[in-house]
């Protein structure tokens, strides 16, 4: 039956699509929310047919998306009543959240329905001058862990039409994979969000703590065990340290088919190293030509005429000149329009490479004699590094993302000035490399709950979150009800506390609760055990129970759970559990999380059961959830670069104050000068301790927290202060994972990546 | 009619599919070509359901797609007498080349059926164990010019089916391209090649000569004029030109939604800087680690067990140690094991990127603290001359790619013998990453022609031709009566010449016919016209009609003419027509031509009429073509490397002979002592001038070739001598073409790409 079912709901689907290539223009009409728009020939011939349908005996359903179209509350009551037809509720499957009186809205139609009064519906929906229902509970199909195992994945058309998304809005990329266009977010506009829950974890070991595997084990059990719509939004991981160093992932069996996508990192890389190339050919041209040759050159004259360029015209009203005929500029013009005049020693933009390559952390660029001496040293960076992932995981648009590339600063002039990629001209093409990869990635975890992996900047020199986009696609997706489950990178003290007052200021979405992981692991370090080292056997103090260390680390614990405080939000805390926890050690641990403040602490078992083990979690996220917070930010905007560095290290890590460097201060007054002074503040610093000493575990008390350097991403839209040295390029180890990876060229299966 | 064709042609590949996703192992049964098989169950039900949706009074017409099936004799003359229904004949639609009384083999089945007495075929062939109809005319839709223009591309879906592709063979990315599984080469093998045209040029001007925009206009021409079932095979263009010297493709309308797709680059990009990464690293760890400590890393202890990796016994055998116990090395050949000792010096491996970076051409690398004084001097080169874009476009299949990957020499050990990837350990991450990059994308020109875009090495340093395994599917798809059209990089007497000796000598491919392009504008100037550059305005003689100019420059394409009649195959001159050139200019090209030896010689405006502007030429490929001829190759691999690079030299560039420098001499004796002496040759030369003098257009003669130097892609199979410089990265000019690249930010359209 089910077979039938799918056949027929696609047959409404292509002849809706072909329609659509027929008759533009009709559509377009249907389209636009007009209150007076009668239902055209198109919407008829898709009607009728679906008529023709139904009337035929053979067929036992139709599943049907259309794109805005018509919704009335009389139209909506009148689909309400429906029956239960072979165990499900019609009810369940309708939504009517238009205003009263407001009988057209732009959104998109979905109706289920299962044999019964179909014909009796659309006619109805006809004479009443349109359809508009809204898919309340998504109609998933939830793989069975044991079907998990066998990783046949839907095919993601499947999981688009489950969790409501049109034909139209979804680009697939083979068969498990899709981009999601940004209509959708016009298209939803109405739509309310759901629920938005923050997963972040305590101070880490070296080896992580498993918020990842929670934020899944949360969507699953959210999804296919509370029947809510759920959605996780994860960061893409790097590809170099996948044959660098093994850990990433490695040991959980639950969603490795997401954890291979490698895309939007080759948009990065190319535009990033395209203004890396812009900015050393213009210094090497400049340095070697005049101003009028210059001037020739970059404003040509193209079949007798000559014409500034967009991007030419934006820079020259930058400078002030409100001229737009190449002929009338005056000398010292010219001179000010061909010189960007970079000064090699300041220029901040590196190369970027996806490769741990640590060769590449310090060279010397220019060393061809085509380059004519202009040899400068610089660096490669890990292409998660790139400004441009910041600017992917932070934009809201097109428009936005556009507009955020251009502001990128890549170095000073010799006279101080910010020089842009806007400067380069550079600005257009950034944005046509990176106009796909703006479009976040659907995928599923293996028990089928839809995942969006979208940017993955560095959680250091960036903040470490997924993206705006993501979130923001999936709280309308998800409805009301619904919940979208994301990540902060590293520890709460720097991952979460960028989650909100970076991201969560950007895209203006508030947090309804955290979820806290802890491991028994990371509690015992924190309590004095000894180093936890990666590819090194565990202490038997993480492997026997030792009650007494887990008692003293959960002082971290407790400290986390005050910071999230800070901001006004509830905390779950989320014990990942190993096999090796007793249960005295699990229990300890729950009972300090709540004596400590967090709303619930719940033991989780996702990693041997897949969401089943995370039932208890998602009903203690539901609860908390369900009731009011009082977000707030850690500081103003407005406050002083100082300032904000100030409170974020007393108020959140504990320091008793700050120590700038003279070179700090030297950039504090600059960035003032250039007017970059209200920018939030992205901390760089270790995660392996709540200080800058990441020897320091538990909650480090009376130390001065130095600021080395500072640093900005203007496009991005923060001020990094670098507390410590920060690594941008990790290298291989002797025995690289490399070696243990293998593809058979028959069955085309991979071998050692997780 | 065609949209409820369209409705119920998808409905049976659903249920089919569905089937298949139920009863795989029932299925394997279908696809074995067993002679004694009979129709299973899945199959039964297909046919049903055919049966079922025939009886229905609505359906009109039914378009099947099974995998391989059964065929006999007697039901394909059961099926060819069927009537015209609507003006189509069925037996156009109808192939059968199964040998009598071997009724069952492994192919695919189309059954494009019209009304009529479809009900009693199917029961017919039902009866007789099964049906196997293969296209012999693709029922592709053809786009008018008119509809081309408003660049509404086919599904890709669509194009697929209309080519005969199964749905699993089909991977979409996108909504206008997919990657096609090799999978296909198996289930095809028996099916005889299509004819295979290889589209070759003059020696070009700066501007080239346009072999891409005849290479489409003649798939056009073949597709819907000729009715003939055609394919083009082309190489991915590079993207760090794109946004660096306008130029490649620009003047032509006619394909540019095929031009955009560099995803193999980034699989190409990131093995490439892998391997580069691994060899600075290995250089490092065994500078500073003992022979020991080295051991201990390479070959850890997990879990109280060593052992090596497979990729570490097949280094173990290589070095003739036959051991598989750890332990039981002695500690020479724990040295011998761990120490690759490679040669800073001799290194021969380069990084990639995808962008005009000069300032990467000459680098110092590791000069970071933490690289501990071991720096040395490198450089970048552009991606697409890395050797694995060579490897991609030479292979067959993943096995022999992974093989070929793996016996890529990255340098020398101090002790002078050649290091590989699979001494570094690396070939089966190289693999993985290179696992999708291998499946060619299918894409479409804007007539709605198939188009498979695949691999692009360079032409100088590698082969400069697109992808063997592109062309092996697509002369499968087509038939045997099909046509393949692929180019060759630069003029022939480089990109022919290798496409021979080099990649119909690997594929074991046969060229049916040579289309070798001219322009009036490049004959002028082998004539002795004034030079031409890029971005500056022609001279007059390239504007005005000059006859004495065409007439002597048509020694240069008299020599190539001969060039390919070296290799015994003909050739069919195409007359690029630009819109200032004269008729007298167009009639004296083609006589010189015809009476220079080409079997036609004809003039193309798919400039101006895409398709249509092709369909002289089209006829006269499809005559030559089907004419014997009596391909050889130039030279035998057993010759010594100077014999072989002196063949080339003197019979296809004319020069005197070859002059080796002792550099040069040194490589030849280094490769012959490491084995590599029976290797074909890629010469690094000039495509300006048939000599090494890019200033010397016509036929230059008296010259001595100077070869400056070799070197060897191993893993892609060829040994390149270097004559004269090579720029393997180029440059971005004072005023690159990103000036005039944007993105609409509303309609997402792109502006000034080209």
């Amino acid at each position: 039956m089910m077979l039938l079912l799918m056949k027929y709901a696609l047959c409404v689907h292509l002849i809706y699509s072909d329609i659509v290539q027929r008759s533009r223009e009709e559509l377009k009409a249907i389209r636009e929310p007009n209150p007076g728009l009668k239902p055209t020939l198109a919407i008829i011939q898709v009607i009728e047919e679906i008529l023709r349908l139904n009337a035929d005996s053979r067929v036992h359903g139709i599943f049907l998306h259309l794109p805005q179209s018509f919704l009335s509350k009389s139209v909506c009551n009148a689909i309400k009543p429906q029956k239960d037809v072979d165990g499900l509720n019609i009810q369940h499957f309708l939504f009517c959240n238009s205003p009263l009186d407001a009988p057209l809205v732009g959104k998109m139609a979905v109706l289920l329905g299962l044999e019964g009064p179909l014909k009796a519906t659309l006619q109805f929906l006809l004479q009443n001058n349109g359809m508009m229902v809204q898919t309340h509970q998504w109609s998933s199909k939830h793989f069975d862990i044991e079907i998990s195992r066998a990783q046949t994945p839907k095919p993601i058309s499947q999981l688009a039409q489950e969790i409501g998304l049109l034909p139209e809005e979804l680009e697939a990329y083979g068969n498990t994979k899709a981009k999601v266009h940004l209509s959708l977010l016009n298209r939803l506009q109405h739509q309310p969000n759901g629920k938005y829950v923050l997963v972040a974890g305590i101070t880490p070991t070296p080896l992580g703590e498993g918020k990842s595997t929670v934020t899944i084990g949360l969507v699953q059990a959210l999804s296919a065990h509370l029947k809510l719509n759920s959605f996780a939004c994860l960061r893409q991981p790097s590809q170099g340290p996948t044959f660098g160093v093994k850990g990433y992932m490695d040991n959980n069996n639950y969603h490795n088919n997401i954890s291979r996508y490698h895309r939007y990192i080759h948009a990065i890389t190319a535009a990033n190293n395209l203004v890396a190339a812009a900015i050393d050919a213009r210094i090497l041209h400049e340095a070697t030509q005049s101003d009028r040759a210059l001037y020739s050159r970059l404003v040509p004259s193209v079949n007798g005429v000559r014409c500034f360029s967009p991007i030419q015209m934006a820079r020259l009203q930058h400078l002030g000149i409100n001229k737009s005929d190449p002929s009338g500029l005056t000398p010292e013009e010219v001179r000010a329009f061909v010189r960007l005049d970079l000064d090699p020693e300041k220029v901040t933009w590196q190369r970027v490479v996806d490769t741990n390559d640590r060769f590449l952390r310090k060279i010397t660029v220019g060393q061809a004699n085509t380059e004519k001496g202009h040899a400068r040293q610089t660096q490669f960076d890990i292409a998660v590094a790139s400004e441009i992932m910041a600017i992917l995981a932070l934009t809201d648009g097109l428009a936005d993302m556009r507009a955020r590339l251009g502001l990128m600063v890549v170095g000073s002039s010799r006279n101080g000035q910010s020089i842009t990629a806007d400067d380069l001209g550079v600005t257009g093409a950034l944005a046509v490399l990176m106009k796909d990869a703006i479009k976040p990635t659907l995928m599923q975890t293996l028990e089928g709950t839809p995942v969006f992996v979208h940017a993955g900047p560095f959680a250091n020199i960036a903040h470490g979150n997924s993206s705006v986009l993501a979130d923001k696609l999936a709280l309308k997706l998800v409805g009301e009800e619904g919940y979208v489950v994301t990540e902060a990178g590293f520890g709460a003290d720097i991952g979460m506390e960028k989650f909100f007052n970076i991201k969560c200021r950007t895209s203006g979405l508030r947090p309804d609760v955290v979820v806290l992981v802890a491991t028994v692991r990371a509690l015992k370090m924190h309590g004095g055990g000894p180093n936890v080292t990666a590819g090194v056997p565990l202490p038997k103090e993480y492997i026997n129970e030792n009650l007494q260390l887990v008692a003293d680390g959960c002082s971290n614990l407790k400290k986390q759970i005050q910071i999230a405080h800070l901001f006004g939000v509830s905390v779950v805390v989320a014990l990942n559990v190993f096999k090796t926890d007793t249960q005295a050690e699990i229990d300890m641990v729950c009972r300090i999380a709540e004596a400590s403040g967090a709303s619930a602490a719940v033991q989780c078992h996702h990693w041997s059961r897949g969401g089943r083990g995370s039932v208890e979690l998602a009903h203690a996220v539901k609860k908390v959830a369900s009731q009011k917070n009082h977000f707030q930010f850690l500081y103003n905007l407005q406050d002083s670069i100082v300032e904000k560095i100030r409170t974020i290290a007393q108020k959140v890590y504990g320091a008793d104050d700050i120590e700038l460097s003279p070179e700090a201060q030297a950039k504090i007054d600059h960035y003032n000068q250039q007017g970059f002074g209200a920018l939030p503040i992205c901390m760089a610093k270790t995660h392996l301790s709540l200080s800058h000493m990441p020897e320091k575990k538990g909650v480090p008390t009376g130390f001065i927290l130095p600021i080395r350097d500072i640093r900005a991403s203007i496009g991005a839209g923060f001020i990094y202060p670098l507390v410590g040295t920060m690594s941008t390029m990790p290298g291989l180890p002797t025995r690289p994972c490399f070696y243990d990876i293998d593809l058979d060229p028959v069955t085309e299966e991979i071998k050692g990546l997780f």
